[in-house]
């Protein structure tokens, strides 16, 4: 049973992401960055995926993004409302969390080499967030590269001759939809996880932020409905 | 004036390159990491150091590393003593936090993306600390790779043609000694800095860690007197 790190965010993607993962036979250590994003409702539907899915570990680790300012995920502009789905990823949004990605995977790789994981899952996808510079192929490459240079483990693998540390991102080249479609095939409850920007103070979804439009589009698509309320 | 984010730790090398990097004319934005580090005393180095070469931007992120466990200098593990100085980075060390260079460089990332940076400074050095791979040419190069392939910044100016991200290291062939010799030339006080893993309760260094014996052995070599008191 091969260790492994999933960056768990209590999303629609990581969550499946954690699934598959699960379903490979890895061993799973979930982490979870508390970045005091808005919503922070993500977070319980982090712990409560991992408790489904039987993740043994899990750590939440804060790190406030907000020191540095500049998106609307962490600060108070406007999260934007009913933008078309294809329009959605055309530019880079202001939903951008600089460089978050980036943060994300190498503190993924910090806990992978403390406990001795060679690899680590995450739920991007180059379809439904083009926008994202750190959401494309390229990056992913970049940064495994980076991981088997930065690394102990990468270091001496590569001495050695052992295969060094990977990055899977399984939902790269899926849409939402056939990401949807996989979760369901492997039991996975989708009623335990959270999606929206920009919710209700009572806690229902609010259906009209990007997030939440590609959601609703993706289960639409999947011929499925959304376990999730909306406001 | 181009603005750049520096690395600052409040340590001998991360304070020469700030003084580099302020004589090089830039608008200097200083990232401190307090990670829980045992020498919680080298923070407020980091504030003195900012003060004395009047950076106008600080800020001091905590990042929780002990929540991952794995090093002398963020758990409970004796912190190595009287290793003669040549044996220093022949291995890796365990004062080694795991991938704490790439944690460090992403944050700094995230800063320079939220403020309009495209440069970023950072005191590594591959002679001193050779034993750490997140300290060698291979791992910046890798990084800078990276940084270009994550952000906006770097995806922009990729495709306008425009140079992107850069990593400075300029100590990084540069022995403990020539470092020294280059920051008292800018007229910087290393009695503000920070070096000791393992400081007495009276806040006297110990002289006799690692990190002690490599800044003595550098200042002996540069043939001056070390301005901090040793137990």
């Amino acid at each position: 049973m091969k260790k492994a790190v999933i960056l768990l965010s209590g999303g629609l993607d990581s969550s499946t992401v954690a699934a598959i993962a699960k379903a490979n036979g890895k061993e799973l250590f979930a982490l979870t960055i508390d970045y005091n994003q808005r919503h922070q409702i993500e977070l319980e539907a982090a712990r409560k995926v991992a408790h489904f899915l039987e993740i043994q570990h899990q750590v939440v680790l804060p790190v406030d993004l907000r020191i540095f300012g500049g998106s609307s995920l962490t600060d108070n502009l406007a999260v934007p409302k009913n933008v078309p789905s294809e329009q959605i990823g055309r530019s880079v949004p202001n939903t951008y969390v600089p460089a978050r990605n980036t943060v994300f995977l190498s503190l993924a790789l910090a806990y992978a080499e403390t406990v001795g994981a060679g690899e680590i899952y995450l739920g991007i996808s180059a379809v439904d967030s083009s926008g994202y510079p750190d959401s494309r192929p390229e990056f992913l490459k970049a940064f495994e590269h980076l991981a088997n240079v930065a690394t102990k483990l990468g270091y001496e693998s590569a001495r050695s001759g052992q295969p060094g540390f990977r990055i899977h991102a399984p939902l790269l080249h899926w849409s939402k939809a056939e990401t949807i479609r996989r979760g369901l095939e492997l039991g996975f409850d989708y009623g335990l996880t959270w999606t929206c920007y920009d919710p209700e103070p009572g806690g229902l979804s609010c259906g009209q932020c990007e997030s939440c439009t590609l959601r609703r589009q993706g289960f639409r698509e999947a011929g499925v409905s959304d376990p999730l309320a909306y406001e």
